[in-house]
This record gives structure tokens, C-alpha cells and sequence, in this order.
């Protein structure tokens, strides 16, 4: 059963909808008129619904995290559903079922489109919170995110503050970089060349969504991985393999999501900041005093390492990690069975 | 006086023109009925016609390198025309009076647009050496480029052995990497997702290639320069210096390129191998005894200096010189005072 205005791009096992009739305000200064959050839970809420751990997906993913993060999940693993209430709820502005550019707006009765308003990561970590509430969720034992989904942790954890008993944060940083940022502009100007991405359709700007997801892709690996697994042999001129990797890759996603929910969501990883109207990053920082992992992947090139040393540098209770790996940024998907010790050994400590 | 079948986009001064009417057969299988070489001359070609620096230029640069390289010009400086002939000759593919896209073709008295056909670095290396000849020069002191230019070096090298005396690569590769072609992929998907990119029209595929130069732009320099040079104050989150900074540069190139040659050359780049039917990079490079310089940059992440070191380990005589500076790739262009200084020693040792 399906509670949302828009026909999600894939299935979704087991979706979960809350629906908010009332008007959600903005940081930006927008305002939904109503808000939907998909969500999934796995495991059961004890006596002290205290059980919990909070998972906040990244950029494209999807409330489903037992299906994208399978290899954390699992009896005598970190997001164990026999000890653990493990909730993931859909980010706004996706295309996974929470309220985003491809919502009916009720005012116009016609998709948002371009016309959804700005959101930024503090709205997501707002939204979500009306999901705890509605789920009577007292404590969160343990509330992790890598990448996007760090940024959310950051300001879930500055919103509910003792209630977060302890937080991972991965490949994450407490701002936005401009380096991200220029990234992010140049996959919004390849989406905004493809007319179509001014239609009211769900598949429009679906050209310039591939090659914009074609540069992401750069990014979330390393040169090493592309030399080691997409060189072709000494004779080729044409047709080579990282080209067709490339196209691949941008055809996949074109399958699974919306060009102007790509567009919308990384504008959100741009407003991005701690520390905003907060004296700071390094003084919002300080006020999140509950024990935080903090890991970082030598490889990344997207989020490097020096994002999380400052993190690590001024959480009051920071435990960083450095992993080595050769998948980038995108290693903290990879890199489950190294990752998962480290989480098990933090959640138990 | 141009004498080029097409508006060249911006104003060059002194640019020559050398035409040969006769077909000119492309390594890919393609013909060009006739070609036109755009090129720059300073100072004077000595009695043995022997004094000669041939710089081979990057990718959207042109044949006036005392204007895009002037930091190494002068009297007493390293391009000096008082003592040296300095040749400089636009590519085959590019805008700036040489043969490419926007050319007429002959064939059918329209330009050649999309119907171009794919030119690789070995075609460069072949029609400057119709120029080579046309001037009459016989030896070379000096071969030197950047980037793609050092791609064309190694092929002229290659073509031309003990005519040239001496060479110097400065951040270039022995091929094109899987890493590069996966960037070029991206970049090239952002024009095509421009409908007007296959429009019989110089300024066609204008937006996707603002954003495919942003992309560019991205690896050229590095994240630290981003973060030193582009983060914002604490208060925004919209309107960003690091999005401005990149639609700038797209913005920049848009009007001083057009886009189906931008396609064009990234596919020539991407061609790129000097082991190709030769036995390999290591054994190609063995057979260029010249002494060789080959210059790093350690912060260069589109042709890091990993690709250098190949270079130097398999030249028989090569120098190999590490730059610290913060500007990756594009630091060749940039630090003009340091790299003068090596390469003048390089030339009189």
C-alpha cells in the first residue's frame, strides 16, 4: 500500500508511510503544506522504547536499508532486529516515497516540480523527528549515516541531544565543501542543458541526470580503482571500457530516480552546515557530548579525511577510525565486514 | 588574414596559416579532404634551421602561446626569441584555425559538425609534421607540453626520433587513464544531453558544455584550493562562491569555444596510447632515447604523477622533476616562474 502522491521508480518491500496534515515549515522559508515520510523498521521497540537504532540513508538510497546496507544487518551483527528496534526513514525531496519534487502539491493539485521549495539537511533531521515522535521513540541507542547520511546524524544529534546516546558518523563532514559544492553545480548544470528537465514529468531531464550521475561517479571512487578495473587492452581507439562504465552507470540511475529530485537533493548537501546561526561549526560541535565514531576511508576523494579529523577534533567524545580501502568514498558501502566490527565493538563499549 | 573556413570564436593576433589541399588520412580510419594548420612563429630560424622550440599546446588553448604561456617568455627566459624559433600549432579538432568540426567540409559545403571524424593525438603528431616540412625545419632543440600537449609530444617524438633533441613532459601520461576517459565520458554526456549540441550551429550544445567545463574545472585544480578559495561565510546556504565560481568558468568557455569541438577533442584525448600496435607504452617509450624531462605535480589529480614516474622509468634518458604546489593539474600553466627556471636548465645542460 502506497501513501504517497507519486509513483515511487522501484519497488520498495515493505514501505511504511506516516502522513503530517499540517504545514511544514522550512529553513529555507518555504512551507509543505503537508508532509509524507516512507519509512522501514525492522525488530520490535522494547518496554522502554529505548532500543533503537537510527539509521539516516544517503544521497539516492532508499528507507530499505536492510536491502543497501545488507551486510550490516543480521543476528549477532550490528543491526541485530532481535536486540535492536532499527528504524531508516526516506529523506524529503527524494523519489522513495517521503514528499519531494515529484509530489502532488495539494495547493496546485499538479506535481511540485521545479516549484519544491528548498530544503536543507536540518528540515530532513526535522521531518524524521516528527516520525520518532509518532513512533513514541524515548532514546536512540545508536544513530549512524555515511556520507549524506552523516550530515543528517549531525543534526538529528544537535536537535534531540541527550536522546542520541551515541552517534557513527562516516565519510561525513560538518559543512558542505566547496570542493562538493563545485561538484554538485556542474551535475546541476548537465541537468538543467536537458530541456526536458523543465517538463512536469517524472523521466524528464533524464539525459542530463546521466551525465550528471557520470561525474558523481568520479568522484565517489578513486583513480586507482578506475586504472585496476576499467583499462582496456593496447589496441582499442574507441568503445573503452570506462566510457561504457560511465554511460552504465547513468543508465542505472535514470532507471531508479527522478532528475529533479537529483537536483533538488544536491542542493540540500549544499546548504548543509553545523554550524550555522551556531556560532560555528567547531562550537556546535562542542555541544554534541554523547561518545561519537567518527571514520574516515584514506582513499575518498569526495569527503577526504581531513572533514573528519575536524569532526574528530571538536566532538567533545570522538573515537576516530581510519580505514584504509581502495573503494573511496564509496567504500563505506563496500567495506561492510571491517565496518561492522568497528560499529559492533563502538555499540557495546 | 584568416584563412579558415569558419568564425574562430575569439580574436587571436598573428596567427599563420599553413593549407594542404590533399587528403589527409586519419589513424581511425577517416579521411579530412583537405587541412588547414593554424599556428604561431616567434623569433627567427637560424641558418641551420636548427634553433627551434615546438611547443604543443593543451586541450582548449591555441597557437599564440606567448599569450596563454607568457610567464616563460622573455629575453633570458626559456622561450626566447631572440635566440629560439618558437613554433606553436593549433590541433586538428579545435576552434582556433585549424581543421575541425566547424570547418566546411569540401565534400558537401556545410560544416562537418557531428559527421567529423575521430582524430586521434597521432593525427596531431602527423599534420604539424606537414607544417614541420612546410617551415623546413630539420632539427628540434626543444619539444614541450602539458597535459594533452605532452601527449602530442611523445607522438612527435615518436614520429620524428632524432630530429628532436630534447623533450619535456610536464603532467601527461603515456595513455589516456581509465580515470580521465571516465570524466571525458561524463563531460561528453553533458553536451549531449543539450539538444542544440547537434544543431548545425557554432554556438550548439552551448548549456551542456558550460557544464561539462565545470566538471572539468573540478579536476583540474584541487580540493584544498576549493576549500581555501571558495567556502563561504557561515551564514549562507544558497548562492554559494564555489557554484558561482564553476558557472563562471563555463561561461567563460562558452564563449570562447564551441562545444561539438570540445566533444571532438576529448575524444582524441581519450584516444591517447603511444604503445598502440607498438608493443606496449614501456616498450614505445623505449625507443624515445632523447633525453627527456618529465615534471610532477603532486597535487594533480586528473593525471597524477604516478603516470609521470611511468614516463620517467621508461624513457631511457629521462629527468624526473616532483613540483609541490597547490594548484594541481593546472599548476603547469601557473607556476611559469619555477618550471622556467627547470626547463632553461634543462634546455642548456
Amino acid at each position: 500500500m502506497q501513501q504517497t502522491t507519486y509513483t515511487i521508480p522501484v519497488e520498495i518491500p515493505n514501505l511504511q508511510f506516516y502522513h503530517s496534515p499540517h504545514p511544514f515549515p522550512l529553513e529555507a522559508g518555504g512551507v509543505l503544506p503537508e508532509l509524507t515520510i516512507a519509512y522501514h523498521t525492522y525488530g520490535t521497540l522494547n518496554a522502554e522504547r529505548n532500543n533503537v537504532i537510527w539509521v539516516c540513508h544517503a544521497l539516492t538510497a532508499n528507507s530499505n536499508v536492510a536491502d543497501w546496507w545488507a551486510g550490516l544487518f543480521g543476528s549477532g551483527i550490528v543491526f541485530d532486529p532481535e536486540r535492536y528496534f532499527i528504524v531508516c526513514a526516506n529523506i524529503i525531496g527524494s523519489c522513495y516515497g517521503s514528499t519531494g519534487p515529484r509530489s502532488i502539491n495539494p495547493e496546485t493539485g499538479k506535481a511540485y516540480g521545479l516549484n519544491f521549495p528548498l530544503v536543507t539537511i536540518r528540515d530532513w533531521a526535522q521531518a524524521h523527528d516528527l516520525l520518532r515522535k509518532h513512533l513514541d521513540i524515548q532514546e536512540i541507542a545508536l544513530c549512524i549515516g555515511g556520507s549524506c547520511g552523516g550530515h543528517q546524524v549531525l543534526e538529528f544529534a544537535y536537535l534531540l541531544r541527550q536522546r542520541i546516546k551515541k552517534m557513527a558518523l562516516l565519510v561525513t563532514s560538518a559543512r558542505e565543501t566547496a570542493w562538493a559544492i563545485a561538484i554538485h553545480e556542474a551535475q546541476r548544470m548537465a541537468m538543467q542543458a536537458d530541456p526536458s528537465f523543465y517538463e512536469d514529468d517524472d523521466k524528464g531531464g533524464a539525459a542530463g541526470m546521466r551525465a550528471a550521475r557520470g561525474m558523481g561517479l568520479v568522484t565517489y571512487r578513486t583513480f586507482e580503482a578506475y586504472q585496476n578495473g576499467q583499462t582496456d587492452s593496447d589496441d582499442k581507439l574507441n568503445d573503452l571500457k570506462s566510457a561504457s562504465y560511465i554511460q552504465h552507470q547513468g543508465k542505472k540511475l535514470e532507471q531508479r530516480f527522478y532528475a529533479q529530485c537529483y537536483w533538488f537533493l544536491s542542493k540540500a548537501l549544499d546548504s548543509h552546515h553545523l554550524g550555522r546561526g551556531r556560532g560555528g561549526a567547531a562550537a556546535a560541535l562542542a555541544e554534541l557530548d554523547m561518545p561519537a565514531l567518527v571514520l574516515s576511508i584514506d582513499s575518498d576523494l569526495l569527503i577526504p579525511p581531513s572533514e573528519q579529523r575536524f569532526l574528530a577534533n571538536y566532538l567533545p567524545q570522538a573515537e576516530f577510525v581510519m580505514l584504509d580501502s581502495p573503494y573511496g568514498h564509496d567504500g563505506f558501502l563496500i567495506e561492510t565486514e571491517r565496518i561492522g566490527g568497528i560499529l559492533l565493538d563502538f555499540l557495546q563499549s
